[in-house]
């Protein structure tokens, strides 16, 4: 199962190359999980509120082709794995059909207070098995 | 007295006109007055841990010429005008001897828990007498 | 006659403060003005690859409240005063019934080619004769 | 060989968590490169004027410890691998003996105006070799 939000790309995600700049990937990629937080029941501004965070342990992003001023980008994103502590999110930014970009980030879960790994609360875990593509043994 | 501190133009902060994307200045903005302060004696992040915020209330930007990839810039800052709950920096934007850009901010002073207006804690009336070119009646 | 469209304020937009930083609020009016014209049948897209480009020369913001990460905001913009060579555009960012953020910018008409400031295409005239709020003599 | 550079954290570059913001970290490389290159003799600006631009194709970051606003960072590069076409360029981020972040990205060479993969000019492939910790064979 993948979840899939649009996004519209304004002039100060771009560059002097006329493209969108590399960084900014990382950004969209929170965009549509957040997106597919929330439409999957769990609203990760809550969860911080019950103190839990999501810290990023690790990022990758393969550019592809190059996404422009004012396109109409897809990101489509979904769980490829997860554990008791962590889990990795995927995203693909589209434009129609063409494949622009592809990633994933891994997410730790920390206590809010203590900033120590800590097993993710139960919402997170119904989360990922309902989000997830598939499922770590 | 005013106090110039230097920046290179990194390829993230332009866009695809080739210059500077123009929200950016405002954080060229906040980069001269950090450094200001500094140079003041005054540690915004201490200032913070004793329970004070400058929080933005007004900002205002003047855009006279393009700032390019790799340009190296100077930010020359100071106060303008200052009372006991808020004071306003000035910054211009430079580039050798031509003016790029020229605005300033409010910045107001709050309680860090409970976000109200408060009066200026002595560390930050003395960087604004010290740094002030023009004083408020 | 305004236009609004809505943004949900990702993690990215916040800073230590647990806010929307300030500089972002350029980045809103910059999203809010675009759909607007989009809106009124002018693409910023194509007015570009036509030989027309409207930097800002201007930018004000006033912070009277803050925006905090997954608000779902409100962008109202409209031309509050335009001349043959220039526009100024108001963008108020609120929360529901809250007034967060207020401010404009002026944006001038330049040629791509040559950076000189140059009359408005028809285009521009006719969306700003129809986004204005108030006609400039 | 490695290059390294200091970087004062301003505010802009935190979020909520009162940490900078994932997708700044990929900034981060950006400047620690192109300062290398400059150091290496190499200006990235002249670069692109000859023709030449380093596109992106793959980024990753692993994120370790955090990193503060005001902190003092040091950005270490240096070249990892290269080919005639390609280069791969680490980025360490550190903060005192701290490792923070640590990762890479992988720069290709395209013609300006065809935006196809093209030879690396001899100026990149001798910076390349000079600053390069291990070759590729």
């Amino acid at each position: 199962m993948y979840f899939e939000m649009q996004y519209r790309v304004p002039y100060g995600d771009t560059d002097k190359m006329g493209v969108v700049y590399y960084a900014n990937y990382l950004e969209y990629f929170e965009r549509g999980r957040t997106e597919m937080m929330r439409h999957a029941g769990m609203s990760y501004a809550e969860m911080e509120k019950a103190g839990f965070m999501l810290p990023v342990s690790e990022a990758y992003c393969k550019y592809i082709r190059s996404a422009k001023y004012d396109d109409l980008l897809t990101f489509r994103s979904w769980v490829s794995s997860y554990s008791r502590v962590k889990f990795t999110i995927c995203t693909e930014v589209r434009r129609n059909d063409e494949l622009l970009a592809s990633g994933h980030v891994v997410l730790g879960c920390v206590d809010v207070n203590t900033f120590k790994v800590t097993r993710m609360p139960q919402q997170v875990a119904d989360f990922c098995a309902k989000c997830a593509l598939e499922e770590e043994k």
